[in-house]
């Protein structure tokens, strides 16, 4: 082996040590894996999380969610483990929606459909509100129809996903602007309300909820998202004719409520000073309970601290994981951290954020300066056993993304992006969606990642 | 673009007309994933497969899934379809089997347990069989135990699989000797009857069925699968004391059944007598539907012959889609193939088997010459932006197995392997177990490497 890997570095110029250095990181790494498949407990961790329910940003969810991971942190003997304080917004869903495509002509009876309000929509009237129904495509399309086609009515967002992507948050990159910007584009044509059809390539009972926003200029009106099979069927009634749809919602804006950063960390050895940090959100929509989207980010960011101390590594750099509260509708978690990072002039060597659910890892999106990013690229040898091929393609993610701003290397864990859009923001992201197996091996793709920062950076 | 690539075609000395060429390919394989993503057929033609009910050989079930596939092909409208006769075993689980801890001491209350048949396993007397449980971890333990250790015994063999593999499929075959030769190696000692450990990493209530072999050299002794929960807590009882164990299975081994390979093939435009075959096995235990074990690589197989029609691709060579019978207990389906592909002098250009699930598609294995596995891992750059990343590990599969002796390079579809095992012959696999999208995927994977083996071989 000594001879062949002298060989080598003959061949290749390659200096023999950093031969010999591969051959240690890559057993380090399989240190970690073997750890996180027989002992981890990122999946028992997640397990406790969702057991609290939901997890909305300012919910009581939130509180005791904020306590659970404070709780496991600290279990963990962890240097420090502290809350970092903020104040969020807190959205309450009220009582469950109901919605009804109304009769119309002599052939098409009511059919009571499922719908959900859109995080920060207002609330109907208390009896529903109820109109015609024009579906549109696109945001665009409302400025051909314009006030005469709109005016009054309720419109129906319907363009689908692409099912052709193969990266499933492409897709919804290419419709989500529907949820977030049609109520308001609507409203600016007299629109009195207005229905999304659900992110997601499939079709099926689940509507998906989610962050809109209004713009100040134009009335506030009440938004759903409709599950993609009565959004099927609401387009192919109105094929027929004009067809009348009510809805009812009691949703509404409460009060900022104060709410906090969880955070732990291992000090570092050799320069405490300077910070790795890793982490998911802790908040999360209130249909379910946020397993896939972000508990998963969650645990397995702590896991990526069990996993350091486990397997003996001494990390030369600080290795922080925060739990960062409000991704979803204000992503003030995220902004209060820079600021506060900025603030206390801490230098950040990278952040790494696992938010696109507890799938099998595939790569890491690198969104960083060319030559770190050549330099993380050429560590792919050392995943690729572990099915990480992917070092090319996705961004860093919405939490550290203010990070940026201080000039960090971000991040982002990529997991199989199959099945993320079937859980997303609805009723099933519950902890049976998440493979146990999967998820740990995102946090172990995480750790040996951390470890090949914390030695080479 | 052309400027770039004739500079590229320079640099890397590299004919332009194949750079060009590469561009082909990789529109045309765009087009075959686009089709399966967007109006692929292989789920809808699983979930009608999953219908009938399970499809072991000799059964009811594995009659009416040949003449449902032989249907889906037939209205494909391809150049043949055929059914290719074989004999196949028949054996029949009888009722659902029952079993129980038996009470012991004063403090360990009598249970009852979740077990199966092993397929194959003779019945137990009417009455069910009990005995005094001595646990092992390996066949080779019960060497050293001896007849005087295990005479009149009920042999449980609990070794776990080994959670650290990555590849899920390397524990299964550290695990699985167990289950196949386990029961004849405790008979060897005198034995009563064996129970074996469930085949997976999860510890869950399905016990995981599956094929093992009697040694005619001594007493054909009444097997079983435990559940993992169950496992577990019977190798806690055993920890506190003597164990006694009864269970009762009806099943029996009927006289074998006439059968068939389900074949259907587009004839190729430029040799037609060549043939390049895609295939998965049509038969599944009988405790689920056989979705992922092996519906999924049935109807993707199927798809492949739907996707190159779609496409608009015209098929230098013939190209075959065959569900083989009898994968699991026999492969007599896979012999017979193979047997007549010799009688008939057939060229096979390659063989290529999906027997792992209908997940993501990660790879091919490639069981073929050094030369063949250059050129195949050379069009991995075209496979890269559907995921499909592993042209290293793996092998072909069980039905095309036989094949190898008439030189065919075998390749077999290597889909992401961590669910496999949660649902491997058990009662939980069903149509649910399966996301659409990635099984569409995998059979577009497969449709676009049938399209470069076309092409270049």
């Amino acid at each position: 082996m000594k001879k062949l890997s002298f060989l080598l570095a003959v061949l290749f110029l390659v200096p023999a040590s950093s031969l010999f250095s591969q051959k240690d990181d890559s057993l380090q790494i399989r240190k970690i894996f073997t750890e996180a498949l027989v002992h981890g407990e990122s999946y028992s961790n997640l397990k406790g999380l969702c057991a609290i329910g939901h997890r909305l940003s300012g919910s009581t969810g939130a509180a005791k969610a904020v306590d659970y991971t404070y709780g496991v942190m600290k279990k963990m003997g962890l240097d420090t483990v502290w809350k970092q304080e903020c104040m969020v917004p807190h959205w309450d869903r009220g009582a469950k929606e109901t919605a009804r495509i109304l009769a119309s002509g002599k052939t098409s009876k009511a059919l009571d459909v499922r719908i959900c309000a859109l995080g920060g929509s207002v609330a109907t009237p208390a009896a529903g509100i109820t109109g015609e129904v024009i579906e549109v495509h696109s945001i665009k399309q409302l400025d051909t129809l314009g006030e005469a086609k709109i005016k009054g009515k309720i419109v129906f967002f319907n363009r689908a996903f692409d099912a052709s992507q193969i990266f499933t948050f492409n897709a919804y990159g290419g419709a989500v602007d529907q949820r977030w910007a049609g109520p308001s584009a609507a409203a600016k044509y007299g629109a009195i309300a207005t229905i999304c059809r659900s992110m997601t390539t499939r079709i099926d009972e689940y509507p998906h909820t989610g962050s809109m926003h209004y713009d100040t200029a134009y009335a506030k009106v009440p938004c759903c998202a409709i599950c993609t099979k009565d959004a099927e069927e609401l387009s192919s009634r109105l094929k027929s004719g004009a067809v009348k749809f009510w809805f009812k919602m009691s949703c509404q804006t409460l009060p900022d409520e104060k709410s906090y950063n969880v955070i732990g960390e291992i000090r570092g050895s050799v320069h405490p000073e300077k910070v790795i940090v890793i982490g998911g959100h802790l908040d999360a929509w209130d249909l379910g309970d946020g397993a896939q989207d972000d508990g998963a980010g969650c645990v397995q960011s702590m896991e990526v601290l069990r996993l350091i101390k486990a397997t003996g590594y001494k990390p030369r750099y600080t290795i922080r994981a925060v739990m960062f509260m409000n991704e979803e509708n204000g992503g003030r978690g995220g902004t209060k951290y820079a600021e506060e990072a900025k603030r206390k002039n801490e230098t950040h060597i990278a952040a790494i954020e696992s938010d696109a659910g507890g799938f099998s890892p595939r790569g890491f999106g690198l969104d960083m300066g060319a030559d770190q990013k050549k330099q993380v690229q050429s560590w792919k040898p050392l995943f690729i056993p572990y099915g990480i091929y992917d070092f090319e393609s996705g961004h860093g993610g919405s939490d550290i993304g203010p990070l940026k701003d201080n000039g960090v290397p971000l991040i982002g864990l990529s997991p199989d992006p199959q099945r993320y859009f079937d859980f997303h923001h609805t009723a099933i992201d519950k902890i049976d969606a998440v493979n146990q197996r999967e998820l740990e091996l995102g946090g172990a793709g995480m750790a040996a990642l951390v470890y090949l920062l914390d030695k080479n950076w």
